[in-house]
């Protein structure tokens, strides 16, 4: 019963909570459909990041406390839906909480695989994110990806970071704690003051 | 060649006409991109199911009569075509022929390899369904999951049926057949009464 | 440092670049999408084969060089970006370059893996094309393969040409140079002469 462990089921939870949000804002979903879709948002990251990395087994499949942390945060959304939905700051904030967990975890997963720290950092951003795209494909919405302001830019930051006081040998709960509120710091300002990156192209073309 | 055998390849061939069926309605459809959503749904489901659980070499890579029974599919739906869209309750059977079949075994052979039994009734739905997701998402379709009455929950109704005959060491010819069959019941009774779940959010909220 | 690993990183490189053109013309992207977009463009077909193969580590998790190429694809695609937009001989080159390459080069590695030639020329296919589908979906568009005069059927041909060199023994470098060369001939005249396969359904049927 290690930190890593606890931080990896709250994050599980924080993505579940997320789209299940995100489910029920689609009127005609039943109960299956948004446990289904809290489920694939939870475990959809760090099963990518584990069967490109040929890892196995994945966590979710052999430790089935996983399960029970995506049911327990579906059953939160419901009881207390009404009051997560007036207040959009807390809606917000369990997915980037969530988003902030797994790039640290993912990161440090790869890293202990021994990949170039690079890759690391990609695995990092890639369970963080896939999770939170795949729901998105699987409910035809454009990728939260494309549409928001400084999402998996946030993650590469704070898995550089992780990257770095590991480095130097920092102490790793320290490390989790910087690098994950890098993180959710930067999100919280890109969404308060609605940064965003520059663009890629400067003018069209007529083509 | 044992029953299981020829279960896979019955089911993989219902799924090849089923996503035939689903291509063929948009008109543009060329003979290759026919066989290709036919493969896709046909394999899709259970890849997935081999990928989550990192058991290799896939049932399609290594045994290449997977492929012939999706060239029957594809064939017979060409034949047969007039027939099968004249009648709306042929097409609709060969699709949940596929997912009472595969639902079923993808549950056995997850429970062969080890896991939770839990995590083996969700392979087992994973298995059924995700063709049919994978077919959806590559034709910009709403995935037939949000869209179809007690779909994915017939599969975990049947999985949960398995596993509790499989618990009390029933044959498994019989375990098969009265496990599918609860799939193929529920979904027909939904179908036919249109039934659906209840809905996870009771009221809207102004947000 | 052999022919089969510099045409790998060519392939990735065209595949970086055809992403990253099809991200720019959708207007909003800033240089984080854009390159993501050109990422998995470039390593999703790979990744997806050796995935499905079990072939591990992926090639990109475990050389850091591929980063390196796609990084240099999207610096091309930015300072050029009016001279290839302008010319769209050049946009579709990209592309067919990289499906040619990938082709040749994904039936070979199935075939060293052993598999039947048929399902080597499937891998083969699936990743020259499934890196362009997955970047369509991710960004809401419907995958080129449905789209497409000739696409995916040209890749079959030319992973069809190669089996049978091979299986005459013919040198390796030749046998590259044919294939890739079929594919992109083909590709090419498809879109120069607008060609299509014939449709799968003759005649609609009131359902």
């Amino acid at each position: 019963m290690n930190i890593q462990y606890i931080l990896e089921l709250a994050g599980t939870c924080f993505f579940a909570v997320s789209g299940a949000l995100v489910a029920t804002r689609k009127s005609e979903q039943d109960w299956f459909g948004v446990t289904f879709i809290g489920f694939i948002t939870a475990i959809g990251g760090g099963s990518l990041r584990d069967m490109l990395l040929g890892s196995y087994p994945l966590a979710w499949v052999e430790n089935v406390y996983f399960l029970y942390a995506i049911f327990a945060g579906i059953l939160m959304t419901r009881l207390f839906y009404r009051q997560i939905m007036k207040r959009s700051k807390e809606r917000f904030i369990f997915d980037t909480l969530g988003i902030a967990l797994f790039t640290i975890l993912g990161t440090e997963k790869a890293l202990d695989l021994g990949v170039n720290p690079v890759i690391a950092a990609i695995m990092g951003m890639l369970s963080a994110i896939m999770g939170g795209v795949i729901r998105d494909v699987l409910t035809n919405e454009i990728p939260v990806l494309f549409r928001k302001e400084v999402y998996a830019s946030a993650c590469l930051a704070g898995a550089a970071l992780y990257l770095c006081l590991d480095y130097f040998d920092a102490d790793k709960n320290y490390n989790y704690f910087f690098s994950a509120s890098l993180i959710f710091g930067i999100r919280y300002a890109a969404v308060k003051f609605n940064l965003s990156l520059p663009k890629f192209k400067v003018r069209p073309v007529d083509s």
